[in-house]
């Protein structure tokens, strides 16, 4: 058998932990499918002494895990410090710096610098490979890479955050609030402490710029996401969804779009990202898609529709795909003779080639919507609220009214009622501009919820 | 860039031309992400002038299809052909003995030749792919061999054979019986005039057996199989299935299992493999896999349940899968400087390193199953399969009796009577000691059905 790979640890959370239990306990069958052994040469994490549950003694220790790069004894550097820069960013360029190839979990660095990293990759020639960035222990960054090289992507989309999927499909299980939800997710240890990053969006949005990278061939633009999150999603949206058809999902969502000169664009190839709660269709796969799992449908001109669905976190399932990654390396090495495993483009095509497109704007999108207010319960609200529909071009489909259901047993009749509406096929402008005409309006009590209806 | 990829492609039937349409529609984003043109040289087919609706005047055209291996200006032999034998086994043999590498869609050739050709490929250093040969454009050969490499797999299963799964899910929608539906099927397409292959489960056992070996590291072992398929699954077990909370899914399922020596095994590994109609939990995301869509399950003890899902057939499909293959090749080309391409064992382990798995017995299996009697409707006949069960140690959870519905509007009370009953959990061995004790009977019209229910 060939020369072992060697690598270095820095981080040893969770992931860390997993991955070097995953190393342990599968070692013969990793040896046999890459060809060679894989061996934890050092490690490095904020804490030398705690607990984690397996024996580190055994791997050198790293006071300074940015200094691990430039170790002699190492072909690849495995970053799982999280964070999109300070130590990790720092590591994650002294490896490529050093020749190293660099396998990283670390989905918010490569949102923000994968483009940087990848072009020092490309330049070293060295392996830099991310698929535990996305959708955990799910090959989707594979299957988009390798298994949908074949196709022209119309559309990526997805459930990229199992924290979010779990409380929404609580919610819909129990019929709770999110915020009761939330604190049992909490103490049970689904959702995080601080859970912002999560629950507004902010984490599927980092994934989903990597997917639309590579999916389209366009350089990562995260910056002009603005996710919405889950927060405002209420249990009376969930029920009002379910009697329509429909469940709520956050997804991240991507695809590009080209407006010919003719209908007032420039023609330009522009992308569109979205993350937002959706309405989908019961007899959609995502629909199904309960508690933690991920779920990933990439749309190809050839292949048709394509889902990837599995654990979208946690330590197992990300240490598997950390070391999917390695793998790869080390089946390369064993191809190419070479030692940094060259095992091409992070994001399937040469950075110089990737395209910078302008992000596409919503408003000339066109779909269905559900609309979803929190008014007054007093006369001439409907009214307003349908005027102002028809003033700015929206089709109304159905709309119910209802009141809100208090937390109180004895609700007074002053509280707020729900007005729910969804619209016909139409340009989301037009969405826009009637809630343009509603801002302001005393009738509201709190502003209107928007939530996509997932098309075909 | 360098140098173009060059194929010969044998075959031009809908899957061929297929091949042909995507790499002329994606050639330029085939290139960028394959470093290099991906570019048909050849073709050859058993007939030159049909219309297929793609122009084949611009390649060459060999009427010899075998002899297509040997053109020095061929990179990459692509078979299409069909067929175990004959001559897609001729064409694969001259093509690896040529040194060219193999990509083919061929199933039944890989399940009765795979490892010998492996063999072949891996001594002469070049590739041998076949990611349409399972689950058409899903590339859960991928999946399985790369995406998944880290983890021993513990089981892996799916639906994939699109024409039973359209069969089983119009039946259900429809409440209408196997006849009729495959009739529709054959009129519209979606069937075979000669449906066998399909519904006997054969063609299900021939991807069982490439994705078993695969994931296990075992020699494929086609022959043990010994596929059910769906031909005798009455529209009333669907409806009685959906009222337990079921789906009736053909599925492949392999694992492996050893019998330890002091509970009267041999403590060898053994390879279980079978293609039979399960109950599938309503709950389960293979339930909800409707029409010609395949889905493949693998179960990882650290990715956990990892699922792959998409079109199991068609042209497009197909042809993405075969192109992705095409597309690894010439990146593998375009780094190690070969020009085979070599990417690796064909089955994951080098075939030297396959194991030889005798095959395991069902009999040890313990779980729950569905059991379905069609018998005269005379007194004691419930007597005696319920005293048979208990003979054989098979523990009842419920059970049905429900009359036959006739086909005719006014049926006789001489119709036979369906008995449907669902097993606790126990071993397999005792359901068919039940079944032999009942062997004979005058009660019985016709031989029990027996299904089991996918467990966790």
């Amino acid at each position: 058998m060939a020369e072992p790979l060697r690598i270095a640890l820095a981080g040893l959370g969770t992931v860390g932990a997993g991955v070097i239990r995953l190393l342990e306990t599968n070692a013969a069958l990793i040896a046999r499918r890459a060809g060679r052994r894989i061996e934890i040469v050092a490690v490095s994490a904020r804490e030398r002494g705690k607990d984690r549950g397996v024996d580190i003694a055994r791997y050198a220790w790293d006071d300074d895990m940015t200094a691990m790069a430039a170790r002699a004894d190492v072909d690849v550097v495995v970053e799982l410090v999280g964070g999109s820069d300070g130590p990790a960013l720092t590591l994650a360029r002294n490896a490529i710096r050093s020749g190293k190839a660099l396998v990283t979990a670390n989905k918010a660095m490569i949102a923000h610098h994968g483009v940087e990293l990848a072009e020092a990759a490309e330049a070293a020639g060295i392996a830099l490979k991310f698929e535990a960035a996305v959708a955990g222990g799910i090959p989707v960054i594979k299957g988009l890479r390798e298994g949908a090289a074949a196709n022209a992507i119309l559309r990526v989309y997805g459930i990229l955050n199992g924290t979010c999927n779990y409380i929404l499909s609580t919610m819909e299980d129990t019929g709770r609030d999110f915020a009761g939800v939330l604190a049992e997710a909490q103490a049970k240890g689904f959702a995080e402490a601080d859970p912002a990053f999560d629950i507004d969006g902010v984490d599927t949005a980092h994934k989903l710029a990597i997917l639309a990278s590579i999916a389209f061939g366009s350089r990562i633009d995260f910056a002009p996401i603005a996710p919405v999150g889950i927060r405002r999603v209420l249990a009376a949206d969930i029920a009002q969804a379910d009697s329509l058809g429909y469940r709520i999902r956050l997804l991240g969502m991507a695809e590009t779009e080209t407006m010919p000169e003719n209908k007032g664009g420039d023609g330009r190839c522009r992308l569109f990202q979205r993350v937002h709660p959706h309405l989908v269709p019961l007899d959609h796969p995502l629909a199904n898609v309960d508690g933690a799992t991920n779920a990933v449908v990439a749309e190809g001109n050839f292949s048709g529709r394509l889902l990837f669905q599995g654990a979208g976190a946690g330590d197992g399932p990300t240490a598997s795909a950390v070391v999917a990654d390695l793998i790869d390396i080390a089946r390369d090495m064993a191809r190419a003779n070479g030692n940094g495993g060259k095992v091409g483009a992070p994001f399937s095509i040469p950075v110089a080639e990737l395209e910078a497109m302008p992000p596409a704007e919503a408003g000339n999108r066109v779909g269905r919507a559900y609309i979803r207010f929190v008014v007054a319960d007093r006369p001439g609200v409907l009214a307003e609220i349908t005027a102002a529909m028809r003033d700015a071009g929206v089709s109304i489909e159905s709309l119910i009214q209802k009141g809100r259901p208090s937390s109180g047993a004895d609700a007074g009749s002053n509280d707020p009622v729900l007005v729910a509406l969804v619209t016909h096929d139409g340009p989301e402008a037009c969405i826009t501009e009637a809630l343009r005409l509603l801002d302001g309006s005393t009738s509201l009590a709190e502003p209107p919820l928007v939530m996509h209806i997932l098309g075909e």
